[in-house]
């Protein structure tokens, strides 16, 4: 502990763990073990991220009574060991109502509970679905320093509880979240926290989740800024961790000037302990783990996210499709990455119209990674659809008919030794081929997880190249990065037969996708008019395919799914 | 018109319309229709449904400003059709936020727009991701006539906007809707619109769109009740309507009491006409639909929702894979009601494990609905898949993979007809099976829609006894109702093998899945214990495959899709 004539100082632990939802057991182990580390650094308060008891998002488990109830007794559990220490843990209150909540606890006592004020329900968020807003700006007094506990979304806004408890007396305001990744918002995160401790003129330190939910991956990146927007500490980024720091509030201006606005909500104030329980603290180093460059910090989004679907899901293995093209290489690495070789298993599928380079690719890739791959020619169960499908077809000319059928006979082969075996299928596809539809439903659309669904193809490319240069070797062997990307589903086909070239396209999709650009004002930024319509015809014409895809890591703003809801049956063409 | 010395008339109409979202052209074109009609009726007063412009519910298509702005384009054109009218219209307004709007036109001017107060956010409704909520409660005065303007929800709390507006003067409160349907709703608003009339002393005329979209069916069903909560007017079920009624507001008390409480919300007085325009008005006769039964509600909601889903998105014909069960035989009749005869194609795909009963019912079934029956056995295809994966799976034992198999190939040659044709598929599993996961994911659940989805084993029984009953014959045939219920994917196969018995399963997969209910809690109800883990297991265990099946019509108060949004990684046990 640091000593000084004038400082006050409080020791803050942010456990920024990785919780399962639902898994009220499992979630609080992880937390004891936070609460015995942080006691053994003489931390005077510990926090735990937003919801952290049951996980987040629970969504619809929040209506069912039990649920709640359950994740009631677990944190009471967390209580009984809170002796000796100050604890902020994120919970789901259930009285009257039901409530994002954070616990507040002091040796051995529920103190108090504060519920968010401010509930998103925007992008992938649906919190009015479940949760009344809180009204009560509580200020608590821990070893002598006026702590102000919030939420999330609540310091998201200029005025908002912080503002209030600041203004009422807090020198540090405590942030728990559940914060979702993309890419690009650690540093947008880091920026507002920063505006908000000098406007606040409070020290702002901030918890986040970790680990993967569905299509969500919650990346950590907990900070702790100082009343300047300093950078005291930072946590690690996609992974636990237990970040440590003193705060000296000294500096934090008293008093406090008054407050501009009239707000709604009510102050309320504690005061749980003048001076630390532990006195004879073990010196801390300085903990700043540095950002992780851009394509480092989407591969390893994309390797939490896929990680952590397939375990938490109890599954040991997977099984990848491997076709020698940069989207199954990709995937297979970010694979290998999350679960080791032994926990992937690749399956090259080839038919006439495979080329030779293909097959070998997939071998070489497969060589690289030392996993397993099984080859399953598709020819003889093509022969015999076509048999079948004669008559019914009559004499009708070849067309995408074919070619979907091939791509449905592997996915039929990936499920059938998924079922087999217990494994799960990944999908391939990219965003890029998400958007324009440019994917056979129940074909390679087939699996559990799709990996880099919201990874348009172009960054797919700078991934695969991120990945060979970490490793100082071609593990994507650089004939894959190289060659034209095809579907090998007829002879000499190209993807840019059908679609736009992709660094033409993917522009596009983004401001159409991402934007909400109409068609004209995409053509006014000077992009070919063809290309434009239509990439958005095939956009607004493919959503019944993506209704029926499977989840996959979001890292854009906007990603397919719960992101971005848009009805199937839609006659708007102005888009 | 009815003449009275003391009394004062509002001849109201309400056009209960088919919108089709994104539509604006043939949305408008069928209000300006019924503007002709109200008018030629000598009407005062028009309404139309909830955000009748755009259509309900336009989702994301709300954060497109071209799509607001398109929306208000076309609303101007409606204005231009109003002279000597008034009409109270739906339409997305997108000055400062966006909100759901409705415009109060009279005689070619936009007068005013009311913005919905209440907004839905809960079930399948996200109107608190798009709309900001209004704070005004406007009483226009239309030929003398105190008239109250809300929307929807607004008059589904007891302390809301329509009571405010009685209160100032209002006698007749005026609801443009767009409710979805579920079974008995029209019951329930029937009832809560009573009470509000009643306890607000006023004429409610309640307006509701008509139609499916995706997964919901708007029912229409308008109604007029009076300030005793006695029916004037009910418009029909199902099916596009003009009701038109003459209210006596004489008998609405005045002076008004005074509000009991005080509101958040600011009055405003608008006077449009003291005297109608038209003074020779030809007679009405009374308007009033007598309510469907049960199960002809039901039914016609499905016929609607699958007609509607399949011709708005372009389609002109189904395909539906027969195999001589229950299932596929309500879907098949359902869609040539829906279709014609002529829109539907059956196709039966059997195998070694079909009885010689299954594909002469198949057979029978098609005959009765004169509709077109192709047959693609799929032996062949099921013996290739054999031959090329016996290595891949040296020798494990035949299990369900084998059954998934040929479920997948089976939805293979669906998809494969659908390619080459341009037919939508229909699928065939009930609610029952999709809440246990009987089911096989890119198998017997690949489609465009899924007819009865939300419909439980039990059920379908019911509706296709009820079907042969209203033909007065055996369009379903006694055998396929009759016999066992069986997914003939090995020898003498019967789904009792697996799941409980339907009608032990379907009241506990009520009781979990629509009313959140524990499994202890449903065990208390005296239902076998052994069942109910096994269902609730089986639930909780499919929601991955629930998560990519396609959409289908909801008549449940909870229908697995938007209306339950359940998380796949889920650990919770305690279910």
């Amino acid at each position: 502990m640091p000593q000084s004539g004038d400082a006050r100082w409080l020791r803050i632990a942010m456990a920024q763990l990785n919780m399962t939802v639902g898994d009220f057991e499992g979630n609080l182990r992880k937390m004891l073990e936070a609460v015995g580390r942080a006691k053994e650094q003489g931390a005077d308060l510990l926090t735990f991220p937003e919801l952290a008891v049951c996980g987040y998002p629970p969504e619809d488990l929040l209506f069912k009574p039990h649920f709640i109830d359950g994740n009631r007794r677990y944190l009471e559990k967390l209580v009984e060991a809170s002796a000796g220490i100050t604890i902020v843990a994120g919970f789901a209150d259930g009285n009257d109502g039901i409530y994002n909540a954070a616990a507040v606890i002091h040796n051995g006592k529920l103190v108090d509970v504060y519920h968010k004020i401010f509930l998103p329900n925007y992008g992938v968020f649906d919190e009015n679905r479940y949760f009344r807003p809180g009204d009560k700006c509580p200020v608590y007094t821990i070893v002598g320093v006026g702590v102000g506990v919030t939420i999330c979304e609540d310091i998201w806004y200029e005025v908002g509880p912080a503002n209030v408890q600041a203004y009422a007396g807090a020198e540090v305001i405590v942030n728990i979240s559940a914060s979702p990744y993309h890419f690009g918002k650690g540093e947008a995160r880091e920026a507002m926290i920063a505006q908000r401790a000098k406007d606040n003129g409070a020290i702002f330190a901030y918890n986040n989740l970790v680990g993967g939910q569905d299509e969500l991956v919650f990346d950590g990146g907990g900070m702790i800024l100082d009343e300047k927007g300093r950078l005291l500490a930072r946590g690690k980024q996609l992974e636990e961790d237990l970040i440590i720091a003193d705060l000296n509030v000294a500096a934090v201006a008293w008093p406090r000037p008054k407050l501009a606005k009239v707000q709604p909500w009510t102050v309320t104030r504690a005061t749980l302990s003048a001076k630390p329980f532990i006195t004879d603290k073990p010196s801390l180093s300085p903990h700043k783990v540095k950002p992780k460059s851009l394509y480092a910090e989407i591969y390893d989004a994309l390797v939490l996210g896929t990680g952590d679907y397939v375990t938490k899901n109890g599954f040991k293995k997977v099984l990848i499709g491997l076709s020698g093209g940069i989207d199954s290489s990709l995937v297979a690495i970010i694979a290998v990455d999350a679960l080791g070789n032994t926990g992937v298993v690749g399956v090259a599928m080839p038919s006439q119209y495979s080329s030779p380079g293909s097959i070998s690719d997939a071998e070489l890739l497969a060589k690289n990674l030392g996993i397993e791959l099984l080859t399953v020619p598709i020819e003889k169960v093509f022969q015999a659809y076509h048999d079948t499908l004669t008559e019914a077809f009559k004499g009708a000319k070849p067309d995408v008919t074919e070619e979907n059928i091939q791509a449905r006979i592997r996915g039929n082969i990936l499920m059938a030794l998924s079922n087999k075996f217990g494994w799960l299928v990944l999908t391939t596809g990219n965003k890029s081929e998400m958007a324009t539809g440019y994917t056979t439903l129940y074909g390679d659309m087939a699996g559990g997880f799709a990996v880099v669904k919201d990874v348009p193809k172009t960054m797919v490319y700078e991934l695969a190249r991120y990945r060979n240069h970490r490793s100082g070797k071609e593990v994507v062997p650089s004939s894959v990065i190289d060659k034209p990307p095809s579907a090998e589903l007829r002879p000499e086909q190209k993807d840019i037969d059908t679609l736009p070239a992709y660094d033409l396209l993917d522009p596009v999709l983004k401001a159409y996708v991402e934007e909400d650009k109409s068609v004209e004002e995409i053509i006014a930024l000077g992009i070919d008019e063809e290309v434009v319509r239509r990439a958005a015809r095939l956009v607004d014409g493919s959503e019944y395919k993506r209704r029926q895809a499977p989840p996959g890591v979001k890292i854009t703003t906007r990603a397919f799914g719960r992101d971005r809801r848009l009805p199937i049956t839609n006659r708007y063409q102005g888009g």
